[in-house]
């Protein structure tokens, strides 16, 4: 099977849609309703893009996908890669295409002259946490991380 | 004491860097060295600004500051206004400067309509975690952070 790693562009936002709609499903969350949906379009592929999205491709259809942007260390004073969202369909998972997807993230953080890659995962998804460990990424136990929701 | 929150531009980098070095310390951590101030100053106030700076000052002097910049919830749709540093100076500490600057963040996030505000914390920084307690901060228990450093 042949897979494809590719930047997305807005002619991509239905397939993106259909893969955020899965990742919900399997994190128990709740997926975008209509207007969060025209948001994510405008603020994915309008003039200032908040995000940029990287696809998964074989045979043209879209099987994974990872939302990315830039954040900022002080210490360093260097961007980090900041990976939002990495989601594999159900049916093509263990064939490579995380680490493919990763690579890719990789490649642009390096490119981008970042200090760092981060991303949070749930404390229950041991399949994400046993990728992660393989791709000797440190869990930081020391940082709590706290939310106000507005 | 009167106590003044402003957004800081670049003849305020000097109180700025001041202030890091003094959270540094305070956080055990590795304060930037020379070349990584010269970035900090141009991507503080370069012509495409990766964060954004609030200063607390009382009679001219810097006494607090807080780094912030905006991240990207994909189920939201919207923004967040992410908080990388809050600091007080030692002899500041108790008199409100946290609230201040917390109150001024919170109107940012709101005005950009950003749908939550976010930070970490070091688990060991118990007054913070007391001050966000007090916020009604949610501590995202079940997200474990991960990092790959480059």
């Amino acid at each position: 099977m042949k897979i494809e790693i590719i930047k997305s562009t807005k002619k991509d936002f239905k397939d993106i849609l259909k893969l955020i709609n899965e990742l919900a499903k399997f994190e128990k969350l709740e997926p975008p309703n209509s207007k969060a949906c025209n948001r994510l379009k405008r603020d994915a592929f309008g003039r200032k893009p908040k995000f940029r999205v990287l696809l998964a491709k074989t045979n043209d259809e879209a099987v994974g996908y990872a939302i990315y942007f830039f954040t900022y260390s002080s210490f360093l004073a260097r961007e980090t890669l900041y990976l939002e969202d990495i989601f594999i369909s159900e049916n093509y998972r263990k064939l490579g295409i995380g680490k493919l997807l990763f690579n890719e993230l990789i490649s642009i953080a390096k490119k981008n002259k970042c200090g760092r890659m981060e991303w949070c995962v749930l404390d229950w998804n041991t399949n994400a946490i046993k990728f992660y460990e393989k791709l000797e990424a440190k869990h930081l136990r020391e940082w709590l991380y706290y939310r106000i929701s507005f």
